[in-house]
Formats: C-alpha cells, structure tokens, sequence
C-alpha cells in the first residue's frame, strides 16, 4: 500500500520521463561496457531510477566513471527516442536471448496487454537500443541534461529469494546540472546527519547482535535526551489537563480480539508464550489504546468527566523487516508519546483543535515550522481491509475534515493509509534540510468506542457514545529523538544536549578553578564536566565540538585572577572572557526558556 | 526450595505438636458430625493447620460453630494422646474403608518405613479416634487451650487435578486465648491493609481479564504515587552518581545464553515469536542485568572510570503461578529500581558499604526502621543448579560476608535461596504490624564478569575483571507501592498521596472561594481538588477520609471573610480555622520534606 503512494508521486514527478529515458541510456552503457550483461529492467524511483543487469562478472563502483562517460556519449549523439507497438512475435524474435524479457512478453500475451518497445537511436548505427517498455520517455537522449551513478548491489529477480541475484545499480538524473548538484548535495548533507552517524559521537543509543535487531538500549547520554524531552511532555499534559496511566506491554488475545488487531494483524503482532497458560495466547500490545479504553470502562462515566484524556509513556512492539529497521528512527520495540481522548460528539471538533494546537505548541518552540497533516482516508480498492460500517467511516471522514479546517492547519488528502478503525491523520515534518518524517499520528475514532462499548451517561441522563481521539504529538521518544538528532545535525538546543557545558583548564593549575566552575554551574542543574585529560587545549576544544557541547568555558592564568571564564560556542563563535557569574545565569535561562539559541 | 524452608520453620515452632493434635481433634469433630466424611490428612502449617476431609456433602463456614462446639467438646474430656507404632496388616485392619490411608500405608510398606498410629480416648468410650501418624503431639486434648476455624476451600488429593476433590478446613491453635485473640486481630488487621483491599478507595491500579492475571494497569492515582517515588529514586541515584540506561523489554535467547539464564530458567520464561524470524528465538527479559553487561563493554573501560554505577526503572517478566499472583505486590511484569555497580575488587566492600548507606538513607525516609538482611548461600543438597566453581563461590561469599560486617547491618544466613552466579542478599521489611515483606534483592556477583568478558585497565596497565553488584533498593514499583499501601494501611505520607488536600465548600456560595484556596494550592504544585458535589459537608468528609485525603479544607462564611480555611486531618483530629497562607506554608512544606507527619 505504502509502495503504492510511491509509485503514483513518481509518476507525477516531471522528471519521471526523463529519468526513465536515463536508465535505458544507463543500460545500452552497460550491455556496450561488459561482455554478455543482459538489461532486465530498470524504474524511476524516487529522485532517480535503477537499472538490473543479468551479469556474470563483477560490477563495483569503479566501474562507474567509464559507464557514466559511455553514457554521456549516447548523450552527446543526440538520439531520438521512439516508442511504438510492436507484436509478441516480433518481441520474441528481438529477446530471443534474454529469458527476463521472454517471461515479460508471455505474462503481456497471457493477460492480453499490448506490448509497447522503445528504441534509440538507427538500427546498425553506433548506438543502438530496443526495449520492451511501456513508460514515457524524453524525444531524444541529449535532453538528459545531467546524471550520476550512485551505488550497486544484489537483487534477486523478482524480489524472490529462489531467483538468480542480478546487479542492480542505482543513478539519478536531472534536467539541469544545477538540479543534480543541488540533489548531491542534499545527499551528502543527509548521510552526514544520518543520525546513526551523528550517534557515534553522541552516544545516544547502542544496538548489540546479542539482543537483536531493532532493539536498541538508550545510553546515559540517550537516557538525559529521552527523559528531558518525557519531563516536557508529561508536564506539558498535566497542564493540558491529562492524567496518566501505565500498561502492561502484554495482555491476552482477547483484548486484542476487542480492539480488531487479531485476527486480520496477527502475521505482524509477537506472540508471548507464558509458562503454565497453555490455554491462553498473549501477545505483546502494538498499540495502548485497548488498554486506555478498559480504564475508561472501569467505572460508569458521566459528561462532567469528559474530555477524559488519558496518557501514557507506552511501550510497543511493531513488526519491521530487518530491510526496514533503521537505528532509532524505525526500531522494533518504542515507546509513545500516547493519550486517547474520550468526549462527546458535540466536542469532538473543540478536542481536536485543542490536539493540534499542542502539536503547534510543541513544533513551535523546538523551531520547526515546516510541517502539514496528510489525511489518509480508505483505499476504495481495498476496502475489504477496513472495520466499521459505511455510515460510521463517512462520519468519521465528515469530523475529520471539519475540524481540520476548524484548526487552520495545512492539510493533503491522500486515498489510502487510513487505520482499520478510522481516517488517519499524520503529522509529516520537514527537516532543516527539506526531509520529510511522519512523526505523529492521529485519529478520530467511532469505531472502538462501539467495539469497547464506551458511553457516557449525558446531562439528560441517557447514556451515550463517545468519541476517541487518538494523538501522539511528539510520536516515539525514539523517532522524535532520531528525527531531531537529524534535524539539528547533533547540534541539539540546550536543554536537551546531555553535557551542556565542557569546562577546559589549560593547564594543571587551573583545574581547582575549573572545579569552582563546575560546582557553581551544578548549583544551577546545569550538566557539565572539566576536562582533565593531559591533551592540548586544541585537541580537547576539537572533542568537545564533536560531541555538539554548546559551551566550553576555557579558563587560564586571566580567568582564575578574575573569576572570569573564556567562552567559546559550538557554532565556533569566540565570545571572549566573561564574568563566571553572567555565563552561569546565561547558560541556565537558555536551559530553563528551552531556547533555540546558544546566547 | 521456598517450601522447604517454610515447613523447616513450622517444625521448630513451638505451637506444631498443639497444632497437630487440634487437627486430630478437628477430623475427630468433623466425622462425628458428617455422616460418611472421611479424614484424610492434616498438617500444621504457618501459624495454624488445615484437615483435608472425603466428604460427599457440602461442609460450609455456617457449620464452623458446631464443629467448633464439638471440638471443645473433646478438649474438656481431657483425653489422653499416645503415639505408638502398629504393623501393616494392624493398619490396614483399622483403615479398611478409608482408601487414602491405604495407600499411605501402602506407601510406607514400600518403603518398608516404620508406621506409628496416634490414638486419642479409649476406644468404646464416646471419643475415641486413631490415625496413621508420624508427628508430635500435646499429651491430652485439654492442653489445646484455645482454637479458631478460619475457612473452608477444596483441594485435590495429593494436589492433583486428576484425582478427587477434597474438603479443606483451615484453622489455628494456641496454647492461650490470648495467643488466639492477638493472632485473629492480626488477621483482621492484614485482611483490613490488604492492598487489593485498600485500592478499592485509592484506585491505585486494575486487574481486567481481558487483559490476563498478573497484569495490572496502573490508573491516574496509581501513576502519581509510582511517578512521585520514581522521581526520587531517580534524583537521589544521580546525587550518588549513577548514569541511567534503558534496556528492551525482550531480546534473543543468546544473551540469556551469556547470562546463564537459559537453558536453566527456560522453562519459567516468556518466549516471542518476533514475525520473520523464525532463525532466533526471543525471551522477555527476567532481568535487566545482561544489558547492563553489553553497555559496560561496548567500550573500553579505565579505573578511573569505576565505581560505574549504570541504573535502570527496567520492566521485566517473571513468571508467576496463578495461585501465587497478588495484585501489586506479586504480578508478572513489574517495574525495577534497578542497577548495576561495576568496580574493581578493592573497591567492592566499600561499593557494597554505600549501597546498604543508600538503602537505610532511603527506609528511614520512608519511617521503615524494622529491616535486616537475609543472606542465602547455596543449598547443600542443590549444588548442580549453581553455575562457577567452588572458588569463586568461596571468594563471592567472604566478600559478602566482610562487607555485611563492615555494613553493620543486622543479617541472618540461609543455606538456600542463592541467585545461580552468587550469594543473594534478600532485605526484609517488617511492616506496622510485623508482616514481613522481601523487597530488595543484592547480589556481589563475580560470575557475570567473567561470562561476559567485564574488564578495565588498571593504573598499572593490566587488564582485570570487574566486580557486579546488584541492586534495587526501592524493590519493583509494583512491590514496593503493594508494601507501602499496607504498611500505611493506605494512610501515605503526604509527598505520595494522589489528592494532597480535598476542599470541601460548605455550600454553594462558597464555591468561588474555594476555588480561590484550590488556585493558591496548585501554584505551590500541591495536588488538591474542590468536591462541590450536591452532598452534605458530613457525606464529603466522609468521602475524604476513605480515599485517606490527608488535608480536608472546609470553608464556609467565616472562613470566606476572614480569608481562612477550616482544616481537618485523616486521623480526625480538627484543627480549626487557619489563615490561608499558613496552611499552604504547611502542607507545601509537608510535601516537600517528604515528611511522614502531617502537621
């Protein structure tokens, strides 16, 4: 479903054209570089395409310059590009050699679809090229203005493990020179943010082959970040007027009967078998919410109680393939920024509204401002896959879009992706560098609320439904933290860098001063530690700028005779000597304000 | 193991031969009084004793009276007890009709173990009774001084669901009334400060079915006690040093390998079946340790990093049999304020030294001062369930045993109960009225260092192996939030309680000042609610003092005018009108100082 989306963004790219007329240039390269490599197809994929090769020999990166300079000459010649109907006689005759395009063509004759080839260039002339293609295509190869290849590696054919492994490689390619760097660059920029990266200098998350794939343990300096950022969010609620509860992440099979994860998710839900309850299945939850809802049925409800909002720091499990696992961003166990929100229908749309100015709130002063909702509704070819009643979703739809309107908040529509139980809505934020992270996801819900059979006694004593609203602002403490860990590049706001202030005594004789430091910052909950280390001020100014300290306070013969401190930020800014005691108030309302800024 | 250990202590209780022959005289009652019931055996246990009875009717607590009649009956006859030993085929004579004692008998024929038989009376005379048995006995019935009746269950033959269902009497024996009466008070006072009990009205957390036995989910007060004690725990562990971790909740069965756990404990864990890969197997974590291990070295450590003290509020699984699950104080899953203290071996005494200094530092917080350590080596006749040789053994516990001394902790030592890698000190808490409650568990521990290859580079430059202590002074949340309920018999000290102070405005034009009172509170972050139910003042007070509110506020005319508030303590006593800001001058101060008064 998801690969679905994809595809039908790509399509609308205007670089798709081109990017498929790139690949077939990339392959004529090829199948002209290395002796008996067979083109087996190549796509556009996002921001570039990739081709398969059936080959025998080894392709590596050092390969990629005399492709690339191959290709430039089919460029350079000024090709014409065609596309035209062609019979599967003809088809067979042309791939006689080729099994990959043999099987394509059958599967073509078998459901009786027209097969479409496209050529390049005059048969018998230098450069020459048939493929069987059905894809749109640029008028000649001099219209490919700029390309690059990027990686190779292994893919089976047809994604199954039975096949042969091809060779595929992956390229980009632009219409303009400007348009490729500008995307090489965003590249380079992403890998060095990739925050797996940023993590070996920062410490944040370990991950071991011992405990498994996708389950990562939070380092001390990991743990300081998760739980400033649990402090604001739990503080946040109370003033939100949430209160919080804590469930087990496991329960039986029933609960989740309830909830309609089982039997329709049970191939991606874990299992638990617990000792002496053969008659029982457990399963870890992959959601809070059926717990949430048992709180809420614990005892009978009246309107004076709703909005009930009940939050919880909850911890689940999701199925990943081992394909999709990435660091702390996509893991196999996290934990949720989580409440459900109980009210009446009449206010469901003020609830929501309330929802989303807290996201705002907290996306406003963590300085992100480029985010907008996509509302993902039911796949109207797949609606078999949804619970509920036509009556019910349309509702459910209806609320939606009224209250996004109502909020004022920027919002696509996409036709597919919605919950089992309910439209979808989710929070999708760009970094500073123009990536884009789903990282909350909200629902409003009349699905559950019938399921769980949650009602409310009103003002004319007749007892009614309520509506769930689901909300997660600031997602999973591990996806928020990878996403920010990206977003600012390690460079963290102050109060969430586990060391705040690095102090640097430039020789023995300072370091009772720079203790004196130490203590009147700790005096301050300021997180701070003297570098003691026998290394030059240099070399312990450069660590300090790689693990993203903010402030490093070097203090000398000057400082100690004026109780100053020589400040020196991560941004490589020099600020001078200062009064000890102006730096301390400093660095401590930059902590307290959760400012953006270092001064 | 525990079994053991329970029944070694009932035999050198002083009350087991009164309590075995008040069994005799309770079958003796029962038989004469139930057509057809038929004894079938009946030990002393823990402060009293139970007779398990073939009986085809139903035997309820309305019948507890004329049996108990009828066993004083016997007790005034003044009959003599005589053990002596009887042939098989005498036995067999005897117990003809009774196919339990044959099989006893048959049993101990087997064997070829000498059989003695217990007679009470004379035989003819109007009590007479004889029974296989090989226990101790009072001389005459009338040295049973006093005796109660306590329940009734069923219980399967020889504990097996295959065979019949027996009737089951519980009940006591003392040798004075008064040893009866402050034994049943006791009773009464447990059964009063069983949690369970006590969150009917505190609403700590809830057991749902849907959800599985063991299982509970913490509700909002629940929450606010759990966060409160965990924000302790958390801020007195990094004043003493400790660095936080987070650990998954499950992971591959080859880190439990490293730790020993598996294949031994197999059979008490909960295996995952994580989708996709079916190649490994998963367990929930019983314990947070190994992770602890992979973060100590998943970097090289140097001296002057130890004593490294990594802490976790870890979740984790153990299995539990249905019968031994009790609410919090013994679930499935709970919550450990645990850590690992890693440090060289001449650091371990003191290491050890400053854990028992954290642990009184925080009982005597908490009022507890009745506590002492009960060390568990390994038991004799079990030597195969322990992993490491006997050296390290022998090392494990004089260190143990020269840290206990320098601790100057009272402890007491049992030849059982040792974890599989070491020496486990249990800390057992007497509560208000003496219930003893195992809380915290300490290991020294030398077997996972060299399991998991923990080393650091000492001043000298060698590589040396660390030394683990385990620790969790504050137990489980779960456990130790059970322990506290009953000890305070709900009453908590005021920095715990859910609702700090209920204001109670005696009628409705009261309101608007007492929602002044509540403002000035909660800017002082003192957790305080209005009750402007339509009740009367009494029916709020009453209210108050059952959900154990410590602080009532009662404002009324004179209080609004002269900007006061009438203050009521959970003990009932009446302190009359107070000037607003006093009041929250004392419970602000209250709160903050944790103290365990209330004014």
């Amino acid at each position: 479903m998801k690969k679905q989306k994809v595809i039908e963004k790509i399509k609308n790219d205007p670089l798709f054209a081109l990017r498929h007329s790139a690949e077939h240039i990339m392959h004529m390269a090829v199948e002209d570089l290395f002796q008996g490599a067979k083109k087996v197809m190549g796509p556009p994929i996002e921001s570039g395409f990739y081709g398969d090769f059936d080959y025998n020999g080894k392709i590596t990166e050092e390969d990629f310059l005399s492709i690339e300079q191959k290709m430039q000459d089919i460029v350079d010649a000024n090709l014409a590009i065609v596309v035209r109907e062609a019979s599967y006689k003809e088809l067979k005759e042309i791939f006689q050699d080729n099994p990959y395009k043999w099987e394509m063509i059958e599967d073509l004759e078998k459901n009786k679809e027209k097969a479409t080839v496209c050529e390049i260039g005059e048969k018998g002339s230098k450069y020459y090229d048939i493929d069987l293609c059905a894809g749109n295509h640029v008028a000649r190869t001099s219209d490919v203005k700029a390309f690059k290849l990027l990686s190779v590696a292994g893919a089976y054919w047809r994604g199954s493990e039975q096949n042969k492994m091809l060779t595929r490689i992956y390229a980009t390619a632009f219409d303009s020179k400007e348009g490729l760097d500008e995307y090489l660059n965003i590249l380079e920029e992403q890998k060095k943010r990739d925050h797996r990266n940023i993590n070996k200098n920062l410490e944040v998350f370990a991950l071991f082959e011992e405990v498994g794939p996708g389950l990562p343990i939070w380092l001390p300096n990991g743990m300081i970040i998760r739980e400033e950022l649990e402090r604001w969010g739990k503080e946040t609620e109370e003033k939100w007027g949430y209160v919080r509860v804590s469930s087990p992440f496991m329960a039986k099979r029933k609960i989740f009967e309830l909830s309609g994860h089982v039997p329709y998710f049970e191939d991606e839900m874990y299992k638990v078998t617990v000792p002496g309850e053969q008659e029982d299945e457990y399963f870890i939850k992959p959601m809070n919410c059926p717990f949430h809802h048992m709180v809420f049925k614990s005892k009978p409800r009246t309107y004076k109680e709703l909005p009930l909002k009940i939050a919880e720091y909850g911890t689940v499990a999701r199925y990943e393939n081992r394909g999709a696992i990435n660091g702390i961003l996509r893991p196999r166990i996290f934990c949720q920024n989580d409440a459900h929100v109980y009210c009446s229908k009449e206010q469901a749309i003020d609830v929501f509204v309330e929802i989303v100015n807290l996201h705002k709130y907290y996306y406003d002063m963590l300085g992100l401002n480029n985010y907008h909702i996509e509302l993902n509704l039911r796949d109207p070819t797949k609606m078999n896959k949804y619970h509920g009643n036509e009556e019910m979703w349309q509702k459910a739809e209806k609320i939606t879009r009224e209250a996004l309107d109502k909020s004022g908040i920027k919002y696509t529509v996409v036709n597919e992706g919605a919950a089992h139980y309910g439209p979808k809505m989710d929070f999708k934020i760009k970094s500073a560098i123009g990536t884009e992270y789903g990282i909350s996801t909200n629902q409003i819900d009349l699905y559950s609320p019938e399921r769980f059979g949650l009602t409310y006694i009103d003002k004319d004593g007749k007892e009614k439904p309520v509506i769930v609203q689901h909300r997660a602002p600031l997602g999973s403490n591990e996806r928020f933290i990878g996403f920010l860990m990206e977003h600012f590049s390690g460079n963290l706001p102050v109060w969430l860098c586990p060391i705040q202030v690095e102090i640097i005594p430039i020789g023995d004789k300072h370091e009772k001063y720079a203790q004196r430091v130490k203590e009147a910052l700790k005096a301050k909950h300021i997180r701070v530690e003297v570098n003691d280390k026998a290394e030059t001020m240099q070399s312990k100014i450069r660590d300090a700028q790689v693990k993203k300290i903010p402030y490093m306070l070097i203090v000398g013969d000057k400082e100690v005779e004026k109780n100053e401190v020589s400040v020196r930020l991560r941004t490589e800014e020099n600020l001078g000597s200062k009064p000890l005691e102006e730096v301390v108030l400093k660095v401590e309302e930059m902590y307290l304000t959760k400012s953006l800024n270092l001064w």
